[in-house]
């Protein structure tokens, strides 16, 4: 292959397994929209929502699928699946310098925590005394990772993350800023009006290659672990309450929230905003769209949904008035058809 | 009693008013679920949800309703409430070593601050010049205690919490991680197309025995404190605005919200993901199913939600298309009401 | 003008263009709410609902709206808009002394950082070594910096905020606690089943007189940036994601959430907990009541809402579950609408 900074297109349908339409010899040395790339960068096209941009586009190569290549003036790389292709070969684009390995002067590392020689620990981090942080984790400035935890070999915890205790994350787990993971579960009794605690004595357990996003919250058990398997990526601001357990490649946008005790599927798609409620079971494949409610148990893969459709405020409110008498009106409906029937055969 | 590291059950069924149905005299060393539970752990039996992991139970002793207790295979402590009575049980075998007294060499304390002797304050914890930490008070690494602050005595900042200004904690408040209490309320005014910020005057003042979820925001009043009474418990990422008023031992699920000036009574229950408008007044004892959005004041006791049920996409896309002319449905189905009248009575 | 510690009443009305009725040589001395004011102190009443408490206050001037000037027992300030001319007499008592400049030693400023010497810099914070701070930025405790980030002058970031990679501040942009500007975008490609991370390389522009609230989190963009105008109003634990886009002068309530790609015109009003999908674009001047989903784009200015009314939870139930058969329903109205049609005129 060519130097980091730049790749001949042939080079790229080579490495990628794509098939290119034109300009062999071209050299890309950069990502750009379809709208501002330049002859040196690549851009892609996926959602056709976005194909009038192609007939402008300066772009060296578009990444496309093939119904698209007739009208791209520019060289193609040909793709089944454009986004995948396009993440895959933008990645050789991305600078991400891995910070030098050791501990920064100013973090505090209780005494008895076991942080390996190659792991990277930032300013301000504070790591409890039976902590164990492995190869090659690196932790950005003002982590906690707190009693019981463990980071897994080449995670990442990128800046200002919690691990309040007994988490432990596998290997490439990746968490961004402001995330929470291992808090109490929130688990009160009731003793004759006044709240009483219920100990949280359960842990969490991350998958390797999970990502959890900024200001995302997972507590920790009640008794057992809260779960999530291999490879599940949470968007930003997620709540997972206590002994939740997600299947693996499961993927949740941003701001979802999810009761203690339920139970989601490998390979599902939870949409932005959803609710599921606690102690529920949702199956494997199944997709929910944004800001529905699961109010009962999913026994089969297939789309599911909740909630209304945007109207005008004043139509709306005309509507919306009248659910609160749709049972009312589907006993008058089923009364006048008995009417009718009546009417029709009076006998 | 017998040593923290064993409980006899009648030592157990004594100390907490239980009837114990056999085994006296095993003892127990920790807690479990009904599924996982070895002969020296406790179960309990609270959501009938869960009777069924009763009969391969292999619990030393299982707390349960009385109605349980025939099917239960091994000794049975039993209790009204056996959640609750799980809970006060629990906790005897919950460690949470308090920290020893003092500060942090690493947290910084501005000159005047005053914290009391048997207070401990951790790693990087910034302490304003007018703050006060009480006796007995634990603030975990990272906690920032602003301007015009008060920690009340027993009170825990578990790591990383923000009391931005003029936050005044009861005793025992429990607040994890990531919470920000007493940032600016959100007040704008239009000034001709422009926005002007209106100045956030008042405080926060969170009553004795309060608890705050993870990355849990409440904001301070605007002219007035922001308040919640003794014994209110929030779950993680819920918001309360400005000038919101919550009653005494009120329990709020994650991710709800509170706009500016609502008062919420005593005892109430608020789901997860609820919203609850400005201005408005809720009764004591209300609950909020989740995800409900309450648009206008509770005046009595009760439970309330709004929402929709979760359908399959295809067929709620179908009802979702109609919900557009509820209005006109009803206006048709009114009029060949009318119309069936006339053609039985035509005078 | 008087000295900041009081006002006379005639000197406000001249300062702000504002018509007094009564007591011109009184002197005001702070603000406070109708029902608590004292005699040296201003108040206001905008919304109607608390006009009853008019009649009792004891406040040395009301700024109200002329329509209730006569049932004003104490001198009144007349204002078009009392809520905005409140807003501006506020600030002359709002004491919000800034820090003194200078980098306090225990902050972690890395080498090549470019920081105004009239800069201030709080404890715990860490600047990343390409960061650039402007003159008369204030950071507050443990705010981060990172890389490709710069902060416009009299920018202020309150108390832990991360700024994690290519952030760009305007000037006078106020960002509160717990929020988290320029994480990764979430975005993933499906690569037969795993998830693929797609290279998140743009930033965060943010335009000048920006607040940002506790704990809310804005992206940076895939590849161009995410970019908030000049005068926008975010609440708290809002999410925005990659490469949104919002216009001048847009606020955005609690808990709202916006979907990658996403353009929300200027002068918008979107309520809290309302949900923006991913590619749509709004209009100027739309208002989003709360919790509303907005699920196409939106061309004309105005209000729009969806979701269902409150109800007691049985009548709920009952209703709801009509919800379910509304498209049957319609059918079968459209039916009999037919038949009676038919009924009238058999030919």
């Amino acid at each position: 292959m060519s130097s980091p900074s730049g790749y001949r297109l042939d080079e790229l349908a080579h490495r990628f397994g794509l098939e290119l339409r034109g300009g062999g010899e071209a050299v890309i040395r950069g990502v750009a929209t379809l709208a501002t790339a330049q002859p040196q960068q690549l851009a892609f096209l996926a959602n056709p929502r976005y194909a009038g941009a192609l007939r402008d586009t300066r772009a060296g190569v578009v990444v496309l699928r093939e119904e698209h290549a007739d009208r791209c003036p520019v060289p193609a790389l040909l793709a089944r699946d454009p986004y995948l292709a396009y993440a895959k070969i933008a990645a050789l684009f991305e600078q991400n310098p891995a910070p030098a390995p050791g501990v920064h002067p100013g973090a505090v590392i209780e005494s008895g925590a076991r942080i390996a020689a190659g792991a990277s620990i930032g300013a301000f981090c504070h790591v409890a005394g039976d902590a164990v942080i492995e190869d090659g984790a690196v932790l950005g400035p003002h982590c906690i990772v707190g009693h019981g935890c463990r980071v897994g070999s080449q995670s990442h915890l990128v800046a200002r993350v919690t691990l309040v205790a007994r988490v432990r994350l596998g290997e490439r787990v990746l968490i961004h800023a402001g995330a929470v993971v291992g808090a109490d579960g929130f688990g009160i009794a009731n003793d004759d009006g006044r709240w009483l605690k219920v100990p949280q004595l359960g842990g969490v357990s991350i998958g390797d290659d999970c990502e959890i996003g900024a200001n995302t919250t997972i507590d920790r058990g009640a008794l057992e672990d809260t779960v999530l398997e291999e490879d599940v990526r949470l968007d930003n601001q997620i709540q997972v309450a206590h002994n939740v357990f997600i299947g693996a490649h499961t993927a949740m946008a941003g701001c979802s929230a999810v009761a203690g005790s339920a139970r989601i599927g490998r390979h599902c798609l939870i949409g932005g905003g959803v609710g599921v409620l606690g102690h529920l079971e949702i199956a494997d494949r199944v997709t929910i769209t944004a800001m529905s409610l699961v109010t009962r148990s999913i026994q089969a893969p297939g789309t599911y949904s909740s909630g209304t459709p945007l109207e005008e405020n004043h139509r709306w409110r005309r509507n919306a008035a009248r659910m609160r008498h749709l049972d009312d009106m589907a006993r008058r409906l089923a009364e006048l058809e008995k009417r009718s029937a009546r009417d029709k055969d009076p006998l």
